[in-house]
Parts: structure tokens; C-alpha cells; sequence
């Protein structure tokens, strides 16, 4: 198989919380990410970024409650220190892998700033749960003083709740592009991106946490890459998911993609974004396709056809 | 002046410590980083992260004690926190400033690792304080459940001491070499990079702090960098600084900069490594210079010979 330049979206299976945990699991992403290198492609990951976040975004919560002057760090930046230490962590992982088969370890990972719409529904009806579990009468008094929204999470108690916007643009593209075209494996718009607006005084970070699958498509199409990888903890999508009649799929045309969405074969927040991605993906230039699998079967997905395609 | 490839260390009094005062700060840097792309000049910028990595460190540490199950976070993983954390505002604020004033608006901060030698003699004697204040009680039960080191800092209480190890080699200089000859503005190394150790097994994060003037000069030699500029709180470094007869200096060659290093001029943590890192620097190829500076005067060191310039 020739050359390719392929977005890789690791789903959070291939992460850790605690900075042990996350250590072993990106050694083991490591190696699945250098077999692809060895390969001879051009690879830029991106990564979600869910309990890491939800971790830093409760630590510095706490601090804020409970240490005089210390102060409130809006979400924004809770997500770009989430840049800062998972990429630390891939970077370190595979950069050690590839010097461990003297391959050239160029790696990088990269601030990256996703720009939102400020009028996407997505504000309307802030969805996504963040940060610690309150009672009812702690989320009232956090909701009066800082204008939180907060929902009840399944009998556990109330959280907060953030919009989920579309990603419109990758702010870092271009210098991105240039680090690809250069032969560095890239790390970037880890947990979807830190989530920014365009304002007449230029841009400015918003408190919304944007779908990783989603960003790292429109980072795709802007690289112009040919082919998305979401790693996902199953080999392939399948029909009927869960039920006796279950059916692995091992390619969808985008009609036929459209046509399973349509009936519910797909979970939302989980199957759904990965395949609503790779079709957005599939349609947005010809020859472009998506693949979801595992990250074990990552490698083969390139050389044999493991996992499930989307597109042409 | 034609076109040069330069090395800015921030000093943390271009940086804030809440997020509202560092965007401020951060967006008065960027319009003297701006003036000196605007010159026409590569720049590679690198910064403190004294006051960042210790909330941040602060917050974590605060979480492990008092939520259950909430994992203890190294230092190292918190420096790289805190490189997403200000990489974050400065390449925001860059950008807007270059897109303000219709300059190619590529800048990106990366996560830099900064190997440091596990024999280092620092490692003997830590000496940098960090995170929160103990009772003497509190401190000694510390140092028996978790090995660290405290010292009594200025009768303010307890404090742990980490090692601040000399740099030895910038792990991502390659990629960032890439980065600057395509005309894109770098930030790196912040906080004088992560520290890591090189082992069998790979790269290693360790309990250490490197000096960010000291990293900017390895990356600045790694670099093939003209010029380092140092941003510091004064316009010049200064003999007998603070006395009636404090006189400032515009020149030191480099017998010249070791003779009043050696005379105890400049004051350890502050102007001495300035001075030390900028000697190594002049001294390391023949056409090298450094300056130290102030912010403000930055883009006029460039064309007028602000500062205080130390080499031939």
C-alpha cells in the first residue's frame, strides 16, 4: 500500500485517567500508531480528552471553592492543560517506540484551538455533563451565582451541562499542514479541539466541549488527508448492535450510511458521531473514505481491509 | 536589519497568573512579539511557569488529598499543564494580534520535553520551592509517606524543594526546526520544558524544574538561533544594582560578562542566569549575541541596540 496521509481519532480506550494508567495505555496505542509509521504513512492523532478534562475542570473547581484567591479557570483552559498532558504522554510513548525500532521519532503535539459558531444550536441546549456531582440545592446556589446550567445525571446528583458545538475551523491548520509535509507525526485538537468563537477583538475561548470525531474530520478534510481511522473499543460497526441478529458491517456505501442512521443502527455518543464523521468525510472530496475500528486492528484495517468502511 | 532566526525568553512578568491577568498580559507581550515579526524576523519564544505550574500543582495536589480515588499528578505531568495553559493564551493572543495587523498569523506552541541528567549534582541539593505551605507537622508526615524534601521558606512555613537540573538536550528540537523554516512562530520549552530522563525504557518524567533561561539558550543553540533576547522587568543589567552608584550596562564581551558574574554582580534566580545563559550562548558559535531586556524595549534591541548585549 502506497504512501497516505491518515487522521487518526483515538477514542478514549486508548487513554488512561490517572497519569499511571495513561502511561500503560499509550504504550500500547504506541505501538499500533508505529506499525502505521512503519508503513510509510503520513499520520496526524487526535484524541478525546473526557476524564482527563473532567479531572483537571474538578481539581482546580475544588481549589477555587476552597482556597482564598485562587482563581476560577474556565473550561477553555481546563481543556488546553488536557492538550498539555496527554500530548505529553502520547508524544513521550510513541516517540519512544519509534526510536525503539529507529525509526525517525519526530512527534509533536500541538495547542489547538477549534473555532465555534456562537449562534449553533448547540448553545440552546447545553447537553454534555462536566465536572463534579452536586445536590440539588448546591447546584440552585452555583446556578444563581455563576449562571451554570446543571441536569440531574442518572440518580447520581446534578451536574453541570455544557454545549456541544459543530467545529467549524481548526485555527492551527496551516501550521500544521507544514509539520505533516515535513515528515512529524502530529498530535493535535486533542479532546476536540479548545473551544474558541471569532469576536470582533479576535478570538476568544467559550465554555462547550466539541465531539472529537467531528473535529478531527474537519481537520482531515483541511489537511487534505485521504482516509480517517476512528479507533474505538469494536473491531467494526455493526447492525443490530447488541442483539441476537447482530451484523458486523464491513463497508457502507454513503447511501447505505445514511439509510442505517436513519433506522437507529447507531449509538449517539458513541457509533453515531464516528459514522456521521466518516460519511461527512467520504462525501466532502472523491477517493476519500473513513474507517472504524479497533486500535489492534488498526494496522491491518491499512493492509487487509480490517474494520468497517465508509465510502467509495 | 535583515532577517534573523531569534530566541525570546519571556520573563514571567509578561505572563499573569489568573487566566483574566494573563490574557491581559499575554496581549501586551504580543504586540512587541508582533513588532519583531513584523521586522521580518523567525522567532521562537519560550517563557516562565513559576506562578502557573503552581496553582496548577497546588489544585491537583489539594484533589488527591481530599477527593477519594483522585490520583496523585507529578510534576512533570503538571508542567506539561501548564505549557497547554499558557501556550494556550500567548498563541491566541499572537495570533490575533498578526491577524490585526494582516501578518501571516501561523504561530503554535508545542509540548517540549527537555532531557536532564539523573547524576545532575542539582539532584543532591534540591533547592526551587514549590506548591503549598505546611506546618512543620504537616511537612515531616509528608516527607515520610511520600520521600519529598521540604525547607522552611522565609517564615511563611513548609515547602517543598525539587532539583533544577541543567538542560541537556530539547527531545522535540527537530520538529520545531521544521516548524520555524516554513515562517511559522514557536512557542516552546515553557516553563523550561518538561523534564524527563533518558532510561532503558525510554523517556522518563522526573521531579525537577528547569531553568527557562537556560532551556531557551539549549533550544536557541539546538536552533542554530542568532540571537537570544532576554525579557526580564529592567532595561539593562546593572553593576552594583540597587546602590547610588548602580550603573547600567549596554555592552559586555564575554571576559567582560564572567568577570562580573564572578564579582557577584547579578543575583542568583534572577539576573545571573540571564547573564550565565547568554555567555554560554555568545560563546557557543562565532556571530552569536544575546540581550537582556525589557518587554518594552525588545523591538528596539532589535533595531536601535536596546539592552544590555553580551558578545562580540
Amino acid at each position: 500500500m502506497s504512501k497516505r496521509r491518515i487522521a487518526v481519532a483515538l477514542g478514549g480506550n486508548a487513554l488512561g485517567e490517572s497519569p499511571a494508567d495513561q502511561i500503560a495505555a499509550v504504550r500500547r496505542a504506541s505501538v499500533m500508531i508505529a506499525d502505521m509509521i512503519a508503513q510509510g504513512h503520513e499520520l496526524i492523532i487526535s484524541h478525546g480528552n473526557g476524564p482527563q478534562v473532567g479531572m483537571i475542570h474538578a481539581a482546580m473547581d475544588l481549589a477555587a471553592c476552597e482556597k482564598p484567591g485562587f482563581p476560577a479557570f474556565p473550561f477553555a483552559e481546563c481543556s488546553a492543560m488536557s492538550q498539555g498532558y496527554i500530548g505529553y504522554h502520547l508524544q513521550q510513548a510513541l516517540h519512544d517506540e519509534l526510536r525503539r525500532r529507529a525509526l525517525p521519532d519526530r512527534v509533536l503535539s500541538v495547542v489547538t484551538q477549534v473555532v465555534v459558531d456562537p449562534e449553533d444550536p448547540a448553545f440552546r441546549e447545553p447537553c454534555k455533563p462536566i465536572g463534579r456531582f452536586h445536590t440539588r440545592e448546591e447546584a440552585e446556589a452555583i446556578s444563581r451565582e455563576k449562571g451554570w446550567l446543571f441536569r440531574e445525571d442518572a440518580g447520581r446528583g446534578y451536574r453541570r451541562v455544557i454545549p456541544s458545538p459543530e467545529p467549524q475551523e481548526i485555527v492551527e491548520q496551516e501550521a500544521i499542514s507544514c509539520l505533516l509535509s515535513q515528515g512529524v507525526t502530529v498530535i493535535a485538537a486533542g479532546g476536540g479541539g479548545i473551544p474558541v468563537v471569532r469576536t470582533e477583538h479576535g478570538l476568544r475561548g467559550i465554555d462547550a466541549v466539541i465531539d472529537k470525531d467531528r473535529s478531527c474530520e474537519r481537520l482531515a478534510e483541511a489537511l487534505g488527508a485521504e482516509l480517517i481511522l476512528f479507533l474505538t473499543a469494536v473491531d467494526r460497526a455493526c447492525l443490530y448492535f447488541g442483539k441476537p441478529e447482530q451484523q458486523e458491517l464491513t463497508v457502507m456505501s454513503a447511501r447505505e450510511a445514511r439509510e442505517y442512521i436513519r433506522q437507529g443502527h447507531f449509538a449517539p455518543g458513541s457509533m453515531l458521531p464516528k459514522v456521521e464523521a466518516g460519511l461527512r468525510f467520504a462525501e466532502s472530496a472523491p477517493g476519500r473514505r473513513a474507517v472504524i475500528t479497533s486500535l489492534t486492528h488498526a494496522p491491518e484495517a491499512l493492509t487487509h481491509g480490517a474494520g468497517t468502511w465508509i465510502g467509495g
